[in-house]
């Protein structure tokens, strides 16, 4: 494991402020010492990736995918010893952190294929007719182009499939943007190894320098300098809303403003309808104690809010869910300052007279420490809707039962919240069609609409959309999951009455790559 | 023509501060009497397009196409009186305005076309595979939602194709979104009657009231109402770098961020390459002509910058160019106030030393006032890249030619060029693969990139972008013209595991819509 710095193919000599990983389930340092990258570093590496942006922007689909499949290939050639630092650096046990290595190789050959498949760049051709009345049409053909150098921040809750070589990452890679890694503090090794692979990737498979940089920081200075580096023209981030605000506000005032997405905070709302709580109780109360306490709530799509009418199938399921809950062991939080948000702020909550217990786990593993006990509360409608902070994420095995006297008032609730990742409903099939302003709201409320499932667990594939509506995102309309997700990274050009020989591939008549097209209206891959 | 503000299908009370709308040719009024809406009216004007928006994006393709194909009629019904009252209001002459008016109606045609046709959502379907290993994978589909309500705002230099019934609003009005339009002041009549065309397409075609709504303001109180106002969701302007740069302020410090497309300030850059010039320097200057001084200059496309290696051809082109331009009469601008800014900075530029005239038009039309006389101007590259003023547009019938002492300074030139809405070189077929690293760098600066002709003219299509790299526009990503410039008013929604009776068509198994859908990784229309 290399720590230094990496500009390109190159690690930078060791100097700046030294800090080290902590392994947060016993307070104690990891081995490895790394430095804090210096502002000229990181002007050092955008003006890199900006160097390298038109050559890597040019290489061929098949060569980006080899790239990205080379990235994979390396990190699984690493797979025992990145699961063994990771688990050391996130408190996070190996079978999540497997599940999450996997994903993270399978999201890099899945934009791999992309590529290899051609048809993400959207060309569409409107070739000329000279003849037309008035006016003859000019050939115009358009197809998507990288916006340029990305900075990526490593996520503290997905050390592996949103950090280093996680999703943004692939993505940006994928549609021909350099990349600058913001690594996080909370997992540095684990950043070192999976940059390492990536340098070896690139190496190995011929790519321009500069096409990846990764720098340490355990402070803001860094990262502030990459965001407002006049040559980087998109920045993707997961994380707190605070966080997330702070980079497009930087990003917003500089001369050229840019894109940030940034992935931020979700209450993620489900409705428990009234049959299917009569129907199901105990197994619905067992699906949500898992959902709320797997990794420690550590989740974008954790569940922070269940909402139902009162109902003797709901007392059930505060029964099943409270002595499930009540049952969970204690876990360890990704960092101490997480850790003690989270107690700060489920404190808050108990703390507040009209917020009762459902359920608190006591089962404290005293060996460890950063623990987080599991909290279920719940509130009345009509509290809820008097005081804004019960909208806000509290980050960890946390969720709010909010009571509602009748379905009017649980609408009023669902009406009341800010933009969400997820919306779920729990309901039986036949009592579904009499809630269609429920199912309604929920589409105008979040970005995936969730049936008779836990919002957590994201799929990777086309169909997902995991970003949705202020506050969850920055921006509701791309999403940081999928194959999608690359249209973060793009822009459409058009080329008019250009020379055919002189065109990109994707825009020659013959379609030399035999790629999906809109050609003169019609959909075709001839 | 009804000349108050619109809420809905209701023209409100004449109240508010009157103001009229004045001929810039005679500096005279017209008739009308029209009224600043207030801030409670704006109010009620985006609280009513919210109410209407559940309903509206409910409706087929078909009622929104309905809905487009009755505003277009009813704007052709009014074909004579629309264009006379423009022509009194924007001091363009009859053709130009017929041939907005036939854009106008061709824009709202295409749209409706797109709705029926239905492909435009995006449809992803991934069906469930139970089976998986190690998880299985649950059914997701997805689709492009409208935003919600958004606000438009008419723009001076299109009073019809980019003002009350204009492409934003087409493409606004097609995605689902209800439309609330501030009117340009310097329009209102024009404004009043092809707002009143769409009210009475609204009315015949059954659309809810708010679906779309008109308000009047020669201030900007009603503007800024309309964009911080909570239930807004997406913006769309066409006009100044001062302008954009407000109302992205604007709505970026909202509560609730939300998203502006700005279509802002342009110079278009051209480069004349040596052996084009060489073989047609008189071609090539007649066609400059034209393009720098239609319609006074007044277009975001026009070619605000040429560059070309000094040579006796350029000598040649701008010997023509400057006979054409000088003989070139005055024109009437759109605005008392547009025309005292081209009357200052094009002063400023032939201030300075190092400005040199290449022609002047002396051809004034003594009738009428506010008029513009077209000036062309020479700069040398290094003299230009020593001051950032001159990379600033000059809105009006101008131009300036930087002349570079070779091929490299002239790249430099184009290097240090901000974004823009297109990029335009003129050259020989056989020259144009030794100049590759210029193409390459004219993609990289705008969103549409010509070859061998001017900027000027914008094709309206599936292919075109219009938009570009900051600050030619607030977000590269979209267009504002064109079939895909739906995309800005539209998010991605996904629906897991759902009930397949309760998804919209669009999403349904059987394709009942019958439109080209991404169904487990292979385009079909099945």
């Amino acid at each position: 494991m290399d720590t230094r710095n990496l500009i390109g193919n190159n690690y930078l000599p060791a100097t700046g402020k030294k800090f080290r990983a902590a392994d947060p389930s016993l307070g104690i340092d990891l081995p490895g010492d790394f430095y804090a990258a210096s502002i000229s570093e990181a002007d050092a590496a955008v003006n890199l990736a900006d160097k390298a942006f038109n050559e890597y922007r040019s290489l061929g689909g098949d060569k980006k995918a080899a790239f990205l499949r080379g990235i994979a290939d390396e990190i699984k050639a690493l797979n025992d010893i990145i699961i063994e630092r990771a688990m050391g650096e996130s408190g996070l046990p190996a079978p999540r952190l497997q599940g999450e290595l996997n994903r993270t190789t399978n999201q890099l050959y899945m934009f791999a294929d992309l590529l290899e498949e051609g048809s993400w760049v959207e060309a569409i051709i409107d070739t000329a007719i000279p003849d037309r009345k008035p006016l003859p049409r000019v050939d115009i053909r358009k197809m998507m182009v990288p916006l340029g150098p990305a900075v990526v921040f490593g996520a503290s809750n997905f050390p592996l499939a949103y950090s280093v070589a996680g999703g943004d990452t692939a993505a940006a890679l994928a549609s021909g943007c350099p990349v600058v890694v913001k690594a996080h503090p909370a997992h540095p090794g684990t950043s070192a190894l999976v940059g390492g692979a990536i340098k070896k990737a690139a190496e190995q498979t011929g790519m321009p320098g500069g096409v990846f940089s990764m720098l340490y920081d355990d402070g803001y200075a860094i990262g502030e300098a990459l965001v407002t580096h006049p040559k980087t023209k998109i920045v993707t981030f997961t994380g707190s809303l605070k966080g997330g605000m702070a980079l497009m506000k930087m990003a917003r005032e500089r001369d050229e403003p840019i894109p940030v997405f940034a992935e931020m905070g979700s209450v993620n709302p489900v409705v428990l309808l009234p049959q299917a709580l009569e129907n199901r109780a105990e197994e619905l109360a067992k699906t949500y104690t898992d959902s709320i306490t797997m990794s420690a709530g550590q989740f974008c799509t954790n569940p922070g809010l269940l909402l139902a009418v009162k109902s003797a199938g709901l007392e059930r399921f505060k029964k099943t869910l409270g002595e499930g809950v009540a049952n969970v062991g204690s876990a360890t939080m990704l960092t101490s300052g997480i850790c003690a948000n989270f107690g700060k702020l489920s404190k808050e909550r108990l703390a507040e007279s009209e917020v009762t217990v459902i359920a608190h786990s006591d089962k404290l593993n005293s060996e460890k420490i950063n623990q987080s006990l599991a909290v279920v509360t719940e509130i009345t409608a009509a509290a809820f809707l008097a005081d804004e902070k019960y909208k806000e994420e509290v980050f960890g095995p946390y969720s709010m039962l909010i009571v509602a006297d009748d379905i009017a008032q649980l609408e009023q609730v669902l009406g009341s919240l800010h933009g969400q990742l997820t919306a779920t409903v729990m309901a039986d099939a036949d009592e579904l069609p009499k809630y269609k302003s429920i199912t309604d709201k929920l589409a105008n409320l979040a970005g995936r609409v969730i049936l008779n499932g836990p919002p957590t667990g994201v799929e990777v594939g086309n169909a997902i959309m995991h970003g949705g509506p202020f506050p969850a995102t920055s921006d509701s309309r791309f999403t940081s999951v999928g194959t999608s997700s690359i249209k973060r990274f793009v822009r459409p050009v058009c080329w008019q009455n250009w020379s055919e020989d002189l065109l990109p591939d994707e825009l020659k008549i013959a379609n030399p790559l035999k790629i999906w097209r809109l050609v003169n209206n019609e959909f075709t891959k001839e």
